[in-house]
């Protein structure tokens, strides 16, 4: 699929899945996009797990309320360390979003369908942090975002939007 | 070019740039690939600038020390407003960098070169703030990020990573 088009075409979806396996290739393509994203200063900071093994997908699920995205037959959940990339600074946030994004896009490409999932599991009750120990996440990570992976069964909409030419100009700010 | 492809080939290129102009049409396209990045809450944080009028890069050039993407045709300025997602949540971070990787792999796939310039803007001489003045910006929006464009005319070359294995599991942390 054709980056524009692909890029065009990635949808936030929300509702059940297909229960076929994502082939483990396709996972490690997906993997492997997002970690060739940029990150500031090539701290490379971030890292994933990918879940395929049902039995560990149910414990996930089973802490992840109110559920979503529990009928995916894979996820992939986002790692970060909050490494300093010169003097007081950090962009370990910039550089899990862009992966996110090379993974949203690559599914998107190999035809299955997701959802970026963040506030779900950073939020007050600490959901991400749970799910880590289910992982065996060392201390020094943070699980801040996951991704179901599968093929819809229900219909996948774009996001609506601003009419994109209101957010942007050329040469000045005339927005 | 397939985004695959276009993910793997997207390099961060520091050195100078062909004269010739880009063309407006394929600088839409790109701000276009930005705006259609996900955002948090669907808040759409981010607004672009695209400048390609000699006179306003050689301004905002002027602040930009020590130089960088001196002598691209084109550049495309990111802006972000820090509007709350619900509570006290914000994700204006997140939405940009995707944003941002989207536009850089429209950028890889069109034959342009670039690279994520951020730290080198906001950091505490607020190139940034100078860098929004001269294009007019309101004060509830911030420039956090700039993105050259053009053809590279020295080698553009793959940053190093770690292997990518040693970066991801499956199904618990063993990496």
């Amino acid at each position: 699929m054709r980056t524009i088009e692909t890029i065009a075409a990635r949808k936030s979806y929300r509702g059940k899945y297909d229960a076929a396996p994502v082939p483990r290739e396709e996972l490690v393509q997906i993997l492997e996009a997002g970690l060739r994203a940029p990150s500031g200063c090539n701290k490379q900071t971030t890292s994933l797990i990918a879940v395929d093994d049902p039995a560990v997908l149910a414990q996930l699920h089973a802490v992840i309320q109110p559920p979503i995205g529990e009928t995916a037959p894979a996820m992939i959940c986002v790692l970060t360390r909050r490494i300093i990339a010169y003097r007081d600074r950090t962009y370990y946030v910039q550089d899990y979003a862009a992966a996110i994004e090379n993974m949203l896009l690559t599914i998107t490409a190999l035809g299955y369908d997701s959802c970026w999932i963040e506030g779900h599991v950073t939020d007050v009750d600490r959901i991400g942090d749970q799910m880590a120990r289910i992982l065996g996440v060392p201390e020094e990570y943070e699980l801040v975002a996951f991704l179901p992976i599968g093929k819809a069964v229900e219909e996948a909409k774009l996001a609506k939007k601003l009419p994109l030419e209101s957010r942007y100009s050329f040469n000045r700010f005339d927005m």
